[in-house]
């Protein structure tokens, strides 16, 4: 093969100047890259969000991913509907049943790239530029990320222990409606909340239902970490409760299977799904068909069900471990809150201190943790931080603990002083 | 679990209300409703787009997806970088420098959920509303689809049998110079062209590139049929050619491994590949890691350059086939590409006769296409069609091609009566 011959023009070329103007104002999460600073030195990371690879059914999925390819090879590795490989769609329509009874006649399921891609398809579905749309304060990150492409008008309101202050909500809309504004959907990680761990309580799920039939909203409900439970009593997702179709669930195998597949699935209404599903034929055709057909035997053949006591037993001591150090570690003044599932605990630092600012600090006596300003879509918050107990062991939970606090009292004396 | 007490109103709700403006104007893509009518029934049906099952390595695949749990477990299962699977970007820089001579210190690679996800994000990044884009006509349709939401100028270029017509696109170009617009992409699938079959000869692909010098554009070439050449002399890629950075590369495994592990890749310059990685953070966070890590050991360890040639030992007689039926059985007055490679023939019929119209009649005769006029951004040509050669055997496409023959010979007596 000859290069060109005529020589072309060695100008460089403005890169910069092909982009779109939305493009021009994407910035890099600012948790990723942090964590990618993380990752090279001998700091213990309390920052990431990733599942235990211990976790992981590795023996279960050779044995699925085999059977799959010498029984269903042709459709397996071929391409697939948009709306999702049709075993697995039922097969989680009756899991859904089964474990949340979520009558199979009521919801329509298609599975998506990760619930991340289900975030995104909201955003292009339903948010015009100008919408409003209500998050949690603090909120799951990349959701914000994901709808903010899409040029809202973000509505935080705040959670305390028991979930979202369903009671503040109801005075926004009021107030909204007043200014003929009109919500079109409350976003809520209900479950072991990302990233302040706590649960909506039951009462409240009633009431945000209320409230969406009265203010018609649509609830999105991202349950990611709703199998995760090591301590308290079952609390069933707000789509249990949910007769007329006003909850998007959103559910995903990271979690319960392994995040390297990139399987989620939405379950709503018919009429909602039908628009998601030809919002997707032109952003990527269809999931991955054969993570997809190792998903449908996971879940179609019992193994999901007897896995996740195994990542709950795995987790548990974690969790433990993490409330204890901080209860042993922490100074007076020093917040936190006590999830009974999921991944993250959330801490809240006396007003005053920065957590951005202390990261270098922390980094410096070798411990990491995500500070909680991004988890805020107006960025008001500066001494929260996100404390995953997942991915490292006790021992190390521990010493993470004992370095974070000795790094927070020397902040507060600083601070004071 | 019990059902919420309080009842709540039982008002139908308007799902319609809920929707953006962009997703009220999404249509569903009408070649897949299509193909959902002809897979029930008994017709041949020339219409799909999709490999050979018989064509994918399902034995390879095996032994690497079960290498890859035995060996890689942790990151195969695991979140992966968005920017892809380092490994898998690896090989393929090594095999893109050694197939095509595209040295791998001037590209940077990102991995994406099929070559499909490129092309969003590509509008993602670079069109803002009314920006030119320039594809040619006809063009591949869910390239159209998927460039559509980010609501572009659509300017579309005839193709003859050397691909796109680089002289009118200059005519254009200055044209469009003189009204002070600026195209920003021109996007081309520059061999083996969807659905045309034409492949772009080396001098256009060259004088491309220098008017893509002289008008600042960016080219994006999709090469997702590249490998299958069953005839003629290979032509490079446009990116061979590309010493400055000004093509995107587009690749996927789809054609050359299997369409269901959903991987294709982007190859350009690491300035354009930032923003993609940033922008696709917020889509899904990365492409599935277990598909990634089976596609790099089908390339690191020379599978794939051993399984091509018996892809290509596999379609050549059907696309043989084809050629053979259509000299043999159509009439005067209809004439179709002669491809060297890739899975489609284009037919064009005699003026006055519509495709879309005819397609009811070729299905009760047992036959079905995908009419042409969707491949047009403005549907402004109703006498073509599509024929693909991989999916069916060779018998098959003779006895289909014959019935389609059969159909448009009516068609033209009709159209003429």
């Amino acid at each position: 093969m000859k290069k060109l011959e005529k020589k072309l023009s060695a100008e460089p070329i403005n890169f910069d100047s092909f982009f779109s103007e939305k493009a021009m104002l994407m910035k890099a999460s600012e948790v990723r890259e942090l964590l990618k600073l993380v990752e090279t030195s001998d700091v213990i990371s309390l920052a990431g969000g990733l599942p235990a690879p211990e976790t992981f059914p590795v023996e279960t999925i050779k044995k699925i991913a085999v059977e799959v390819l010498e029984e269903h090879a042709d459709k397996a590795l071929q391409y697939g509907t948009t709306k999702g490989f049709t075993p697995l769609r039922l097969a989680l329509a009756r899991w859904m049943e089964k474990r949340y009874d979520i009558p199979m006649s009521k919801v329509e399921i298609m599975t998506v790239a990760g619930s991340q891609q289900a975030l995104d398809l909201i955003g292009r579905v339903f948010l015009n530029p100008g919408d409003p749309i209500v998050v949690e304060a603090p909120t799951y990150l990349a959701a914000i990320q994901a709808f903010k492409y899409y040029d809202p008008e973000f509505i935080s309101i705040p959670l305390d222990d028991k979930g979202m202050r369903v009671d503040l909500l109801e005075e926004k809309l009021e107030e909204l409606r007043k200014q003929g504004k009109r919500v079109k959907i409350v976003y809520t990680v209900s479950t072991f909340q990302n990233p302040a761990g706590v649960t909506m309580s039951v009462d409240r799920r009633k009431k945000l239902l209320e409230l969406a039939n009265e203010y018609d909203f649509l609830i999105v409900e991202d349950g990611p970490y709703s199998e995760l439970r090591y301590s308290g009593e079952p609390t069933p997702p707000i789509k249990h409760f949910d007769d007329y179709g006003r909850v998007i669930y959103l559910g995903t195998f990271s979690k319960i299977l392994a995040p390297g597949f990139r399987i989620g699935w939405v379950a709503a209404h018919p009429h909602l799904i039908r628009k998601m599903e030809i919002a997707k034929q032109s952003i990527d055709l269809c999931t991955n068909t054969f993570g997809q057909a190792i998903a449908w035997k996971y879940v179609e053949n019992g193994y999901l069900d007897e896995h996740i006591p195994k990542i709950i037993e795995f987790y548990k001591p974690r969790r433990d471990a993490m409330l204890e150090a901080l209860e042993e570690y922490m100074p007076e003044g020093v917040e936190w809150t006590k999830p009974e599932g999921g991944m993250f605990v959330w801490v809240t630092l006396p007003e005053g201190i920065d957590t951005k600012l202390m990261m270098e600090r922390a980094v410096a006596k070798g411990v990491a943790y995500v500070p909680g300003e991004a988890f805020f879509v107006h960025r008001d918050k500066k001494n929260t931080m996100r404390l995953n107990f997942t991915y490292v062991p006790e021992e190390t939970i521990r010493e993470g603990v004992r370095r974070l606090a000795e790094t927070i009292k020397e902040e507060m004396k600083r601070v004071k002083g």
